[in-house]
This record gives structure tokens, C-alpha cells and sequence, in this order.
């Protein structure tokens, strides 16, 4: 009885299955989706994602973990990674050059974005605020060059030269310096939930012929092809393993940004009764 | 010597011929590019587009006016109309479902927008702020609904139902409301250059996996298209004609939105003495 060891769960248990965005395969913006965490279910019981003992969820939305990939390697996988994962794929469409992409965030969703893009082919530049993260960047995630945004001439020299910037930073920042370094018809990708309205300027967006888009988490399908995809290109993703009782200490070392990318909690490794 | 007289310019001049934007057919995007108004040749002198009595143009912005198509219907097609057509075009891609499409502002870009749409087949909802330009929408340009923006009801029955949304509003106006009407994956394609920054929520275009993008004219291959489909499809412009002589009228009636739906200024057939 193995089988349930690999079967895991992505970022919803339930979508309504008759939508445009079903039909589409595009299930995770399903108007009445039933995410795994802090969602609920029709009957009015909440969802509690990992901490729960057992859950119940509908046959599509399991996936399969292949033999290669380590589930604490996995498991960052199934939300970080594949909102990474979900806008480079669909921008990839069918495009055979090399693609010149910018990761801006350096963080759980920045650092997989560049070992993704990487994999994938593309070049890959992490835009970043400080010279802080550069040996990092370049040495550690294999990033090709490193652009500071605070440094006027670097940013000048780049202008209009990326196919795409992958946007993970979570908070308020302007959008001009960004799009002004995408060639024509590339594509800014928002995927951090900023809670302030950002701005652009429409003749920018215009003469520039400038995208931007969210995009939202990945379907199972692709939550499904990143597990494999990790598998046949033997991608790590760089991950710290904490037990529960550590679980206080590292939201203090996250709000620091002290986090080298992400922390997996190992529940089943931890001793629940002594937190 | 006939072959001059069906031998157009269109927005543009000259272009550098070698940066990407030239290499992907997107040369109206070139950072050197000529404008055929308000532009300068190399040697400084300006460009003064249908006032000129002569142009230099390069070979490869000239475009071929169709024998069906004549020249006051064309006149407006080598910018308005490109400008409507290539979102539209670059759209529809490949997609054979019938476009469900909205266009915002009804004035010369927006008529032409409708127009365009239904001529693609697409199922096409005017949007408007009042139903003051109701009956024109429908009975005049054939648009298949109208949905006034100030109301609630209508909006929130038409959520989620839009492909693409072609906002040729040349003013400040807040999005969300517009964004909340495309399906996920939906376009909104901006036109309008307006003078103020716009704002959106990042939550709401990453939740919905919402499109925004900016469309400059269009290529010197879609400004043929565009003639070539007018000609093919036996459409009409609307316009009125005027003479040199009520071009400041004209501008009066354009500022109290008194033009359904564009001027054309006939220079030729003006006695420019008597200005």
C-alpha cells in the first residue's frame, strides 16, 4: 500500500468543473474552487492544508510526486514553484530562441523562477534592489547577470531588452523602471499579491507596446509537469527542513528575511504534543 | 501615371530597419522611427503629414489603397482604423469560437473598433458611461449589446464574460471595473493615451489572470491588412468631410463631442487661398 505515500495534493481540493476556466484548464481561478488551505468545504468545514490528519479531495486535483523528487523537495513545489513555473511555460508557447527573462525578488517564488527559467533554456537576470544578493544570484542559483535597479546607468544600458520579467516582489514598488527595460511586446508577470494599487502610464504601456499580467498559482496540469520536470532535469530547490517547535523562530527569521529560500515544516517529524 | 494616385502613407516615414521591433514586423515600435506628422527627417527638416505637398518616404511605408476603397473612407483607416484593427487582429490569432469583445469609448478609434469586431465575426458590446449613444451602437454600427458602466446590475451580470476589451478612452478612468468583465485570460487592450498614470490591483489581475496591454497604430503589413479588409468586406467609414475653411468649427464640435464619428479634411478640394 505505497501508492498513497506519492499521491499529493496541490493548491485546491475542488473546482466546480463546468466553467470557462475548467474548460480551459485553467481550474485555479474557478470562481468557487475550494483552495486546501482556508477554504471551505460545501458542508461549512474548513480546509487546513497540511496540518490536517486526512482530507477530502476530488480525484483531479491529486498529483502525483515522481520516485526522484524528495517530498521535502516536492512540496515547495505545489504553490512557489508552480506560480513561477505557470507564466515562463505559457510565454515559452512554442517560441525556440533564447529567451532573455528577468527575475525581480529574490525570494521562495524569485529563486525558483531563476532555477526554472534557467532549466528551461532562457537567460536569466536577477533585478534586484542592492548588490546584496549577487554572489548568491550568479554563484549559488546559476542567475546569468545581475541588475541593480537603484543604479541608473546599468538600468539604462538594459533598457528594452527582455523578453519577459517575472515580478514576485509582494509589495508596493513602481512599475516604469521595469518596463522600460522589456523589448516590444514583452511581458511584465505579476504573481506577488501587492496590497496597494500599482500604477503605470498608458502612453509607456502604448509606444512601448508593453504587457502585464497576473497569473495566479498554475493549474494541476502544470502543478503536474513541474514534479516532472524536476525530476528529468535533477533541479534542487533550495529549501531549510524545520521541525515544528522552530515554527515561531523561523516567522521571526522570514519577517527578517533571514530565509535561503524557503522553509519546509516536517510535520510528521516533528513531536506534535511537546509544541 | 495612375500608380501614385492609389499609393498611400501611412503613421509612418522611415524606420531604422534593423532593431528587433523591425525584425518582428513591429517597426512602429522602432525608438528611431520617422512619424509622417510632427516628426524629422535626419537632415532636421519636420515632417507635416497630409499637409505636406510632397513627402520623402521610404519604399517600405508606402501602402497600396484598394480600387474599392476610396480615399476619404481610406483616410482614416492609415491610423484610427490600424490602430483598432491590430489589437483586434493579434487577438484573435489563430482562435476560430466566436470573440465575445467590448469596446470602450465610442469615438473615432471605437466606431471603428465595432465595425472591425463584427466584420471578424466577434460578438461585440459597446461600454459606455450613459445609453445616450445607445440606438447609434445598435441600429447605426451593429453592435450586438451596449452596457452602461454606471450601472451596477448590468455590470455585475456581465462579470467574467468578455475576451477582450479594446479601451480606446483617452482619459483617466479607473479599470477595475472594466477588468472585472473579462473571463480569465481576458485582454484589456489600451489605446487611449491617456495623460494621467492608471492604477490596478495586483490581487485582482493575478486572482482573475487579467491582461493588460498597450497597442501603438499598427505595422505597415496590418495598415495594409486593414485597407485590404475594408475592400474585401465592403465597409464603410464614418465620417464627414469637411474643408479647410471649417477646420476650426470642426475642432469646436470635436471638443463637444459633436462627430459621428471622424472628420476628414479634404486639402485638395480646398480653396487654401481663401484660409
Amino acid at each position: 500500500m505505497k501508492w498513497w505515500v506519492k499521491s499529493w495534493i496541490g493548491c485546491i481540493v475542488w473546482s466546480c468543473g463546468e466553467c470557462s476556466s475548467w474548460l480551459s484548464k485553467l481550474e485555479q481561478y474557478c470562481s468557487k474552487k475550494i483552495p486546501t488551505v482556508n477554504g471551505t468545504y460545501q458542508d461549512g468545514t474548513p480546509t487546513h492544508g497540511g496540518f490536517s490528519s486526512a482530507m477530502l479531495v476530488h480525484q483531479n486535483f491529486v498529483v502525483r510526486i515522481p520516485e526522484k523528487v524528495a517530498p521535502e523537495q516536492a512540496a515547495p513545489l505545489l504553490c512557489a514553484g508552480v506560480t513561477a513555473y505557470s507564466p515562463l511555460k505559457q510565454f515559452l508557447n512554442g517560441s525556440n530562441k533564447v529567451l532573455r527573462g528577468g527575475i525581480l525578488g529574490l525570494g521562495g517564488v524569485g529563486h525558483l523562477g531563476v532555477i526554472i527559467a534557467k532549466a528551461m533554456g532562457h537567460h536569466a537576470t536577477v533585478i534586484s534592489s542592492s548588490t546584496k544578493k549577487k554572489a548568491e544570484a550568479l554563484e549559488h542559483l546559476g542567475a546569468d547577470s545581475f541588475l541593480v535597479s537603484s543604479n541608473a546607468e546599468e538600468m539604462e544600458a538594459a533598457a528594452d531588452s527582455l523578453d519577459y520579467i517575472l515580478d514576485t516582489v509582494p509589495a508596493f514598488h513602481p512599475l516604469r523602471p521595469y518596463l522600460s527595460l522589456l523589448r516590444a511586446d514583452g511581458e511584465l508577470m505579476i504573481v506577488g499579491a501587492v496590497p496597494q494599487p500599482l500604477q503605470f502610464d498608458a502612453v509607456e504601456l502604448i509606444r512601448g507596446k508593453k504587457n502585464l499580467y497576473g497569473s495566479f498559482i498554475g493549474s494541476m496540469e502544470e502543478t503536474q509537469e513541474i514534479l516532472d520536470f524536476w525530476a528529468e532535469k535533477g533541479l534542487t530547490t533550495m529549501i531549510e527542513i524545520v521541525k515544528m517547535d522552530y515554527v515561531n523562530k523561523a516567522f521571526e527569521r522570514m519577517e527578517r528575511n533571514d530565509v535561503r529560500f524557503i522553509f519546509v515544516l516536517d510535520l510528521a517529524g516533528s513531536n506534535l504534543l511537546e509544541c
